[in-house]
């Protein structure tokens, strides 16, 4: 049920990209783009549209934001995966856009895939100027020096340490670089219909804290084949995760924690925000 | 006269960088940030505040676009000049960013500096909604698959094509590369007041293509200690440009008229455009 309702949307945000990308030059740039948004989850849009019908915002509205964070994620994978980054060649079990093309067009897709989620995000048809405007703000600050690429340079500054992270660094490490964007997903729907984002702030930052977590147990004992990208990646290179600091069991009592809390802060919306709640339990049970 | 109010500007949008970097965490990523914000003629933000003052625009409003279509020109620079775009050492007479520190805090530091170039265009700051909104999608799609990385693309196909390209597939390439970003600086001005944009981008469209042809005769023989970056590149590569498709004397002919297009394109608003004029022909006797 859970797994039909998230399979739909990703295949409406796919045919939106679809959508968006139709008539672009047929460039190699712009065909990297196309191939950088297919596949994956669609978590990050998913909690756009499921915050979206908690608030009764109209699909055809809610469609723009949940294809904006996808393509903003997109990016963030593209350039994460250059040589000069994380240096990886596959990727939701394909080749990495700079492995596929060259490191030049994922250095221009991953750019262009920015432009494109705040085009997206401020498109005419998320609704009123002024959601426009707060959808547009807020995006730009979950992706940028104060959000996830605070992260991501907490994390490149983290493998110069002399010392692994504390679970206090990490902690703040992952809410920048994962934490930010799902955040953003989670909140956008009660910013299309101009309500409180504050309950859902509280659940996208548990469920945000749970994800990573449950990224760190599949990275440790996850199946390659089903992950669709490298893993082991972080204990091969001696970095500090929350399966490090905490152990394994660890790790998957404190994820269930935050799954609870996740749950529980979506009181306020009663039975309505079940779909949001099956997405906390889903988020620590994937083999992806 | 002329020089002294862009030097003014250029001091003004200096001092907004300031303070909006002001408090970000010390790291690499963020000092990156900050240093390729440093210098430039800031032709870009000057016609954003100058187009600003021509609608009588406050200049605590302009501000900030001005400093947000700098913000996303410094990141085109930054990732322009990755070894794996133009490799390029020098830029505004300083080492690029991943010459002074490395290649991953360069493509950080430059997505970064995207992200925060749309948190300025969409700041509560720059006016109602409906402007911030406005100038947030048209500054999307300027930068984006149908504007600059356009340019920059079809810039990267043609290295790879077997003829050099003709005049109008140059134009097209720089109306994107150079072209979107100047006109979405000339017509800030007009959205910020949410006036009529068209007169201001003829100009901008005009001036654009005066710019890059400026650009192409600096290229050919300018004095690279003044220029702060390397010259000869695009003969040295065998590309097509103004001067070669048209000689020095014929791209020197071509810019004047687009000039006087440009500044007759201006005549609506009468002498209070004169500065945006000068502007016109400062870009054509430009010596950096």
């Amino acid at each position: 049920m859970f797994a039909r309702r998230l399979a739909e949307d990703a295949a409406r945000i796919q045919a939106h990209f679809d959508h968006v990308l139709a008539g672009a030059d047929p460039l190699p740039v712009t065909q990297a783009m196309a191939y950088a948004t297919e596949g994956g989850k669609r978590l990050r849009g998913f909690l756009v549209l499921e915050s979206a019908r908690l608030h009764e915002v109209a699909p055809d509205r809610s469609i723009w934001p949940a294809t904006a964070i996808e393509a903003l994620h997109a990016y963030s994978l593209v350039h994460d995966d250059l040589p000069c980054m994380d240096d990886d060649d596959l990727r939701r079990g394909r080749a990495t856009v700079h492995r596929r093309w060259d490191e030049g067009t994922a250095v221009l897709a991953g750019d262009a895939l920015q432009a494109l989620a705040f085009e997206l995000a401020a498109h005419p048809d998320c609704g009123p100027a002024s959601v426009r405007a707060d959808l547009a703000l807020s995006l730009a600050r979950a992706s940028g020096a104060q959000g996830m690429v605070l992260g991501q340079a907490l994390d490149m500054a983290a493998e110069q340490a002399p010392e692994p992270l504390t679970l206090a660094q990490i902690t703040r490490l992952q809410a920048g670089k994962t934490g930010a964007l799902i955040g953003w997903a989670a909140c956008a729907g009660a910013r299309l219909a101009g309500a409180e984002i504050a309950p859902l702030a509280r659940y996208a930052s548990a469920l945000g804290l749970a994800f990573q977590i449950a990224d760190d147990i599949l990275d440790e004992e996850g199946d390659m084949e089903k992950a669709g990208k490298r893993l082991r990646k972080d204990a091969e290179a001696g970095k500090a995760t929350f399966v490090s600091l905490l152990g394994l069991e660890g790790a998957r009592a404190r994820a269930n924690e935050l799954v609870a809390k996740a749950e529980a802060a979506l009181d306020p919306y009663g039975l309505r925000a079940d779909a949001l709640r099956e997405a906390a339990r889903f988020v620590i049970s994937r083999d992806s």
